[in-house]
């Protein structure tokens, strides 16, 4: 079948590509699926134009894709939560169901989780998949295939919320406006934040986030002083969270800053090398540091979140493309500083 | 001064009232405010019709009053964050500083709280009070002294919010559609929740529920089956947080019935008599029972939720009474059943 | 084999009893063990002497028994983490591992749990039998067959003690001085508690109580008053977790009162009926109220304890039976008041 | 008044010194406290061997000294809890009561606290001082005047176990031996650890940590690797919680390395220069990292447990000097490496 295959560092094609018989093969529990809409990450950009992500290297052929929405067209023999036609969208991490952390509820940190569209397990830009039951969700009927296909990247932002343990009415700050960044800012709203400030370089990003809400607050961290800023709002107390969502080791450097007493950040942005970490600013606050990796147990509350209009992530899609077209999108996506939020790529239905 | 005072259960005048030289006594930490707006609040009116709650008896003539919003008209010699001009909205209890529980900063569960309008203390239907700066909070400017004088109970719901630990996408039920319960039902949304079923009997304030938000349900407990309806909703597995907050010993006693395994109780309704508690129905859920009483550190957190659009409390203030008719207002919140759910009392300013 | 029957309410044997096929085939992931020591607990002998518990009814002859160790004699062909002749302890409730609570980790709380010894589920007085790898642990070399078979009990004192969440130095006070009372009380020392208050009305109880630490303090329900006992030590603050252990109604119903503000009550004894409950003395002190079910992932945890003599259970171990001689172990155990605390069962190696 | 006195860095003198008159005032809620037991601590010696620490510079003669017990000998106006006669032992640091740090409980990060022996403030190397109530606690009569000295660096250890919220049965490692690395080991013992890895690169202060209790295990940290000795006596998980309390920048880079996933880091060792801290290997665990500093609330806990027996510190007092040889004491205390754990001097009473 057509897939959309990175057959090398800045080399693309889409192309019939045979998948394994062994992972087209629908187990008891698995569900076959018939693509409809998948989002293109950062990290999909990101072995494009690498060719790799840290350890993890291109080594053969992949297939490219990872926050994608379907339509269930064929069902396993013990599947019981879902049948086929149901609209579903899908969490792209498949843990080893018997490892100690998956047992105790935290399968995203089982070191043997296989995740679509990282050497070697191939993505989902192809016309269908089969995947467990367990990993995929039944989109509410008010919910797009655009909106379901965002709930990849909401659910790091949610994730990250949780892991925060937001009091209502908490000030809160985003390092970045990226597309992380913004769907954490949006997650901070609706998991009880009062205000979000979203710190970024870039001028037409903010301008995005402030769109979004007006309880949403930009600050140029090039001209304005973030830390100074939110100190002056809050009569000298600070953030009670902070986001590192940015990935910038300058940034995250400097997470204590804006920080009050008693405050908590979390770690959300890859860094490819270790941080300068300030343990007297972090130790004088109590700071607590929670560092995420992607999420656990979160897509079934996206999806209770974008139905109930608790959250809109409609605004964040800025483009769409058809199948046919995916390596033009993957080239516009890979060119610097991209004015899109999200884009998306339709498959034929 | 004129003031409202409670003679004896049932009787109510409006009438040149001396305080205690004593409480009018500006202290060096203290401001002295120009009252503006004064909710009604249930107690208010349950002093009125019964004269006393539970042990607190109305021996004395007492000033009505305790939900209040105005103008900081002098300070004193210590304060610092406040000055004459301030718009303000005033927290009703004070605890004895140098208690442990207040130390522990739990100075809501300080048996020697001083609460405005619970005997002997008086309230703040009359037109100036000393306060002290520190239960003392200036608005925002974009709200007003109605919004800022149901900050008061609004607090109850933010407090119950906060105890619950909601996580982003929870699934909450709110027992009770009056005041309090409404504001819970505005805060679990604000606080986190996908959606919040609302209990009541009367269909008029489950319309009302509804209409705060689209991810508020109403649900007529008379006709309907809760526990049946949230299972339905959620795939039989129920709601992770239930908020008692209709002070029913019948609502009290099916709390566990909607909750989901681990689910979390809040019980916010105050009763007169002990409750029936079905331990083995929480304990199969391994249920999380939290008793509130009041809230503590939440003026500043509403202020903040209702400055940026968090929460929007002016779809519950439906009546408004001047100064000169509060007796009259006082008949009107004590017929029952209310059409209304909060009136509020403007005084001169 | 051979096997401890309860053919009926009140009618016991040890005879010959085949087990169904089905039961006794070693999957890939199951280890056969042969058991070493089952203790008594409470539940064998309730389900003797009155052939129910709760919904729970004895319709069939049912082999009792389920606190136990034992012997790996062989293993499954997936089995990785043990062996043959390693010496192992098991868990004897089996969840559904895609049931959606023990996806979330909170395994106790499946409904579809089948436990040993729980109609119509078989316990194991008997020579072998065969039991998932994941809820077999091996036992760490200086842990003996006694204790290990103890850590079934010790396990619901210590998921007590976790739930209770503990803070280094609190005080605590256990209601009832059975066999869970005193696990929970060395649970709750070993888990950070400087003091543990036990009451109960058996003086014979208290003093094994008081025997196991100078830490705890016994207290004699029909003649003290524990809330005035434990605040008057306390400088009136009071206690700050109390765990409910006796299972009766009377001393449910009175949990708050030596409880401080912001206290935790944790109630692990089970009750036939609804209690009463004060929600009034709940609130003033804003008590948390955990309600516990057996217990998830806490067997090994326990065995380090024991390993690192952080809780020692020998004391708990007061008399030991053959095999042969089970019936009589039970007439024994089931003639109140037992002046034993825990009787175990060896079986012939 | 005779008092040990930094006159400037390595120039130490035992000679009257005249103590402000404003602080020898008693006020309505002080006491005044006939000293009895000092110890010294890692910060005296520092202020001694550097005359500074950090941004705290000693410029004016200095009284040094602030883990401390001693005797009431005069009470004001308003004290109640305490009265002459009674054996105490004092909080060094008071904040502001007014911060809002301190209203919410967490008066410890209130940057307003003034501290014993801190620049520009006092110690108590002195016969007699003027302390508050609140931060003065009564002895209960089993902890002697040395124990009760101990309470100040214990209050750290049991401040880091209650941060690190344990769960009994939990793993710990402590980086660094010294003498806040053992009271951390011992915290975490008494607060739930089934066993804790104390590492460092002296074998004799190792020894001293495993004298202390069978369940801690000394790693030689420049013959041992550490990670891999926790994972494999832990099955390749990890340890639960790891304690930096060695102050080493190098140990500090290596602190995610032994950590189980879900795990967490408690940062108490001060550093002068940022760390180096490895996000990815933070992230792979969702490793929360809990900053702390001092403590708060933990003096009564401390005392509690060291009456119940729950923390034995006697081991960890090594030597003794009289007040007249203060100056030599600081001598040995300063020749490194200390064979002693903790020095303490004993005034004339």
């Amino acid at each position: 079948m057509d897939a959309l295959v990175l057959e090398k560092k800045l080399d693309l094609s889409l192309r019939d590509f045979p998948i394994e018989r062994e992972e087209e093969k629908l187990g008891p529990r698995d569900v076959r699926i018939k693509l409809h809409t998948v989002g293109i990450c950062g990290s999909d950009v990101h072995y494009y134009t690498h060719g790799k992500i840290g350890p993890f290297v291109v080594r053969e052929p992949m297939i490219l894709g990872h926050e994608a929405s379907g339509t269930v067209i064929e069902v396993g023999s013990e599947v019981s939560a879902l049948k086929e036609g149901d609209r579903v969208c899908m969490e792209p991490g498949i843990p080893d169901p018997n490892s100690r952390a998956t047992r105790l509820g935290k399968y995203n940190v089982d070191p043997a989780v296989r995740f679509w569209a990282t050497p070697p397990v191939h993505g989902i830009l192809r016309p269908t998949c089969v995947h467990p039951e367990t990993f995929t969700f039944k989109l509410p009927d008010n919910v797009s295939f655009a909106e379901a296909a965002m709930v990849e990247p909401l659910a790091v932002g949610v994730h990250a919320a949780t892991k925060a343990r937001i009091k209502p009415g908490d000030i809160a700050v985003v390092l970045g406006a990226g597309p992380i960044g913004l769907v954490t800012a949006l997650s901070a709203l609706a998991g009880g934040c009062a205000r979000v400030y979203v710190s970024d370089l870039a001028e037409k990003k903010l301008e995005i986030a402030e769109s979004l809400s007006r309880a949403i607050i930009g600050v140029q961290a090039g001209r304005d002083d973030l830390a100074e800023r939110v100190k002056r709002d809050t009569d000298g107390w600070g953030a009670d969270i902070l986001f590192e969502a940015s990935g910038s080791p300058k940034a995250a450097s400097t997470v204590f800053e804006p920080l009050a007493p008693g405050g908590c950040v979390v770690m959300i942005g890859g860094q490819s090398d270790p941080i300068s970490y300030d343990t007297g600013a972090a130790m004088i606050r109590e700071a607590r540091v929670e560092n995420i990796f992607r999420y656990a147990h979160v897509f079934p509350r996206c999806l209770a979140m974008l139905s109930s209009g608790a959250i809109d992530v409609q605004p964040l899609i800025t483009r769409k493309f058809e199948f046919k077209d995916s390596v033009h999108a993957f080239e516009i996506a890979a060119s610097a500083p991209p004015a899109d939020v999200k884009m998306q790529i339709e498959l034929p239905q």
